[in-house]
This record gives C-alpha cells, sequence and structure tokens, in this order.
C-alpha cells in the first residue's frame, strides 16, 4: 500500500523498490529508506540554509510528545552527531486530565532513549493552579488563549534558566500555512511579520527557530510511523481554535486538487516577509518595536504588564 | 424577505421600517433605502480617503456590462455631481458568442442613457481575429490567458487615446480577497505588491483604480437589483479559473461562518502592501522595475516584447 493514494504499482523513483510513499507536489514516488533519506536532508537543509543553529549553541526543545515534537527530538539528537551544540527538552504540563500525562510518559522515554536532559514544567508549579482549575474557577477565559499565554512565557522563562540561546518549536508546514491564512483572516498582519522572528532584540526573549517548517504535516506522521516512534495521537480535550481547524481543512483540499499549495503560501510568505521587515524597520522602528518588560516578573512584554502576570494577578 | 437569511421579523437599524438586507459582519439590519445610502457612502469614501479621483480628472471606465461595472458607471456619473470630471466608458468586445453580444447591450443603453460617451474595441478590428477565432485557430492557449492580455492591453492603449489618465475597474471586495489568496497560493507575491498600483511609474500606463474594492459581491448584485438596473448574468463560456472558482467557495464558506472575513483579508493586504512597498522600493526599485516599452508597440512591458505582440505574431 502507497501513502497517500498514488498511480497503482509503482516504484521508488531512486532504487526501484515497491513505493511506500507518493509526494504529489514532486511528484514522485519513494520507498520507506528513501523517503526518510529525503526527509532528514531536507531538514538539514533547512537548517543549513537559514542558519537556524550555529555550532556549540544550546537548543532547548519544547517538547511535547506529540508527533512533531518528537521527530523534532530525534532529528536534532542525530544533528548533534555532526554539529555540535546543546540540546535539552523542556515539557510543560499545564494539567489537562486524560491528556498531558499520556505525551508526558513519551517525552520522559524519548529523552531517556537519547540522553536529553528533560525539564517538566508544570502550571501547577508555577502558577498554583493546574489549567483546568485555572478555567474552572473563570468561566469566562478561553482555553486556548490562557494556555497559549502560560505555555509561551514558561517556555522562555525555562529555556533561558536551561541557559539556552535558542527555543526549537516543533511547528510543521501545514502550522505555518494556517498561521499566513488565519493572520490574514483576523486582519493581524504584524503578527505574520512577528512570527518568522521577533521584530525587536530582547537580551531576555530567546529566539524561536522552526526546523520543521517545510515539513508537510503528513510527511511528520509518515516519518515517526516508518521509525517506529511511538506517539500518541490525542487531541487536547479543550476545543481547538474553529477557524484553524476550518483553514487546515480547506488547505487540505487544495492541496489535493493543487499540490504543493502549502509550501507555495509558506514560499509566498517568506518573500512578503522580508520587503515587510525591511519597510517595516525603515517606517516605525525604534518607536513601536522598542524593548519593554513586564513590571512584575520582568519578562518582555509589549505593555506595562506582561499577559501572563494579568491573568496570574485575578486567580 | 431578508436577504440574505438573517433573524426574524427584524426591522431597519435605522428607521425601523422592514429590513431588506442583513450585514452579518456589522451586524446590522437595513432597509433598501438605508442599504443604497450606505453602499453609496461606502463608494464616496474609498474615493476620498485613497485620492482615487481628482478633481477635473478623466477617468475611462472599463464597461462590461455585467453588474459590477454597470454599477460603477451609475456610481461614478452621479459621482460626477460633486467632484467636477470627465468620465468616458470603453467596452472591449472579445467575440465570444452568445455572450459578449448580451452585456454589449446593456453598456450601449446605460451609457445613453447617462450620456456617457462609450468606445466598443474589438479584438476583430485590432487585432484581425475574434478571440473564438483565435482559440480554435491555436488549441494550445489559454482562453482567460490570451484574453486577460488582450483586454489589459487594448483597455490601457484605448484609455489613453481617450484622454484618460485614471482607468476604473468594476473589482469588488471579492475579486480582491481571491486574488491575494491566489497569489499566495502561487507564489506569485510580487503580482500581490503590484496589483495595487504599479511599481514603476510609467507615462505610457494608465494608473487603475478600483473604487468598489470595499463592496461585497453580493451587496452589489443586491444594489444593481434595488436599484432595478437590467444587468445580465450571464458567465462567460470559457472555463473560469478552477482555482478561483475553488478559493471563491471556502471564501463564502469562511464568510458564512466568520462574518467579515473577506474585508479583513483585503485590510489584511492594505497594511502589508505599504511595509512591502517600502520595502521593495528601498530594496531593488530603479533595478527591477525600471521603465521599459515593448520593441514592437510601444507600449509599457516587463520584457523586451509585451505578450499582446507575442500572440499577435503568431496568428
Amino acid at each position: 500500500m502507497v501513502f497517500p493514494k498514488s498511480p497503482k504499482s509503482s516504484v521508488c523513483s531512486k532504487c526501484h523498490a515497491p513505493a511506500a510513499v507518493f509526494l504529489a507536489y514532486a511528484p514522485t514516488h519513494l520507498c520507506g529508506h528513501h523517503f526518510m533519506e529525503m526527509f532528514e536532508k531536507r531538514f538539514r537543509k533547512t537548517i543549513r540554509e537559514l542558519g537556524l543553529i550555529k555550532k556549540n549553541s544550546t537548543v532547548a526543545l519544547a517538547l511535547s510528545g506529540g508527533k512533531d515534537s518528537t521527530v523534532l527530538l530525534h532529528l536534532l539528537s542525530d544533528l548533534q552527531r555532526s554539529l555540535p551544540f546543546k540540546l535539552v527538552a523542556i515539557t510543560i504540563d499545564e494539567g489537562i486530565a486524560n491528556y498531558r500525562s499520556k505525551t508526558l510518559i513519551v517525552a520522559k522515554r524519548e529523552c531517556k532513549k537519547l540522553r536529553v536532559p528533560l525539564r517538566v514544567v508544570s502550571f501547577k508549579k508555577e502558577s498554583g493552579k493546574k489549567l483546568d482549575e485555572i478555567l474552572r474557577a473563570d468561566k469566562s477565559l478561553l482555553p486556548c488563549s490562557v494556555c497559549g499565554v502560560f505555555r509561551r512565557h514558561l517556555l522562555n522563562k525555562s529555556a533561558k534558566e536551561a541557559g539556552a540561546n535558542l527555543l526549537a518549536i516543533g511547528h510543521n508546514l501545514d502550522d505555518m500555512a494556517q498561521t499566513v491564512l488565519m493572520n490574514l483572516m483576523r486582519n493581524e498582519p504584524l503578527r505574520l511579520v512577528r512570527f518568522g522572528e521577533p521584530l525587536a532584540d530582547d537580551e531576555k526573549f530567546v529566539p524561536r527557530i522552526r526546523p520543521l517548517m517545510r515539513a508537510p504535516e503528513k510527511e511528520v506522521a509518515i516519518y515517526a510511523m516508518l521509525k517506529g516512534f511511538k506517539v500518541t495521537f490525542t487531541e487536547c480535550p479543550y476545543a481547538h481554535s474553529a477557524l484553524r481547524q476550518e483553514i487546515r481543512n480547506h488547505l487540505n483540499e487544495l492541496e489535493e486538487k493543487y499540490p504543493g499549495t502549502k509550501i507555495r503560501i509558506f514560499n509566498s510568505f517568506v518573500t512578503m516577509d522580508g520587503w515587510m521587515r525591511k519597510g517595516i524597520g525603515n517606517g516605525f522602528a525604534g518607536q513601536k518595536f522598542k524593548r519593554s518588560h513586564c513590571k512584575t516578573c520582568g519578562e518582555p512584554s509589549s505593555a506595562e504588564e506582561c499577559a501572563y502576570c494579568g491573568i496570574i494577578s485575578k486567580l
């Protein structure tokens, strides 16, 4: 069986072994071995071309235990053989019953296997309350908003504590393309420019890298499967953004009919991002993007008090 | 009956008369009178805020005879009462059997009614062949590509001949939002920046204005209906772009669920366009965007020979 659907009785374009994967956007058939080779090459090329990781960096990986971050853990661990850098993993335990506990097992097991030090940072320990408790206490809070604010804050803080100068995130190509469209549809163009990298340098902000940003989600899943990684595919019980779900479905339909749509959206964004950064840089940098720190916790914040401390103070 | 579907037994938010239209993105109900007032106000605001038409300009309107350009003809004609400018209309007759002949009747009738001078420019007279004949002669040509190249060329040329310094196009909000997404999905970001206005000034290029760019397609249709304009809703018999059709449907679905999506996409684009133009201007203006004219016809062209002359030479 070749995944996804493809012309019948096909063979790998590299070695003529039976094909395991069909890449419609290429279009090409690959056996399992050559698919994994292509996947790993693309990962290393992304790192190299964009200069994502420098020699002797310390990279903190945001490890949820899901397929994307687990695949990224293995790829980064492999990469250490050819590029000397330090790798640590951080798992945020939000305190979501019947969900995080499962992926925490994966995170701990995979880190132990690869001898990557793991820090588990819990909402409960940091703020006194689990996410479940926070949401029960204040029904007006939106789960994904609170969780996003807390996770971003704690990831940045613990990455710094771990001595990291880079924070690696498991975002794949689908996440990137969806985010481009979502920010367009919400009229938040500034977020679009910010999501490449922060517009203002700040020594308290650990820059994020997304080494899987050119890997379609489907391929990350196939890679995890072929490598035999035992990841859980449990979904977070809190409602996902309805808009993201909608856009995900539309994008998948468009990709099916016009293979390569996701990577073209992403490439458009990269080009436009370059122009926009230049335009913004000359326009209002220094005024709008001055460094600013939260008066309560001292972490980077665009307002006087950061969103994290804002929520904490009301708990 | 209120169009589109809306909460029952609703009244106009302005005068409490029975509502005729429900604007989900506002959200507000309007009677026919107040809907038309809103529609016309938005049109004048767009012209004013963006400085689209200056006093004593000569505006050539690309008039197909469909709903968008016919509505624009009436609005521009009305506008002449408060803003002195010259208005002429240009209809391109591509030579498409059982299609253009119908809209030509509308164009002629409405121009006569409003006393707007009309030029009919035909593919046949200009190039010796109707579109139908060109496509029959060379089966490899894509209808929309040939037609687009010819129409753009002839509109620009006849606008100049009519002494116009502006070319008004009936593009509505849906066209704009679709184009933003299409250019993203095709990885043609430069087209995106160009479609606001040309990146290089050229005395041979008549700048285009799109005064309906903030009017949703549905509202243009409702306005035409309420005003009693007798426009035809015939579709061009040549296959429309499959991708545009797809994107149109997705956008309509998203607009239904998240009212205001189209205008937010458009507003994002406007903001990003400003940043990109600044970035490009400082980056490679003067090199990539130097003025260039076709060696055959002398019209603006990014290549040595323009696409129009390229097709003509092969006929």
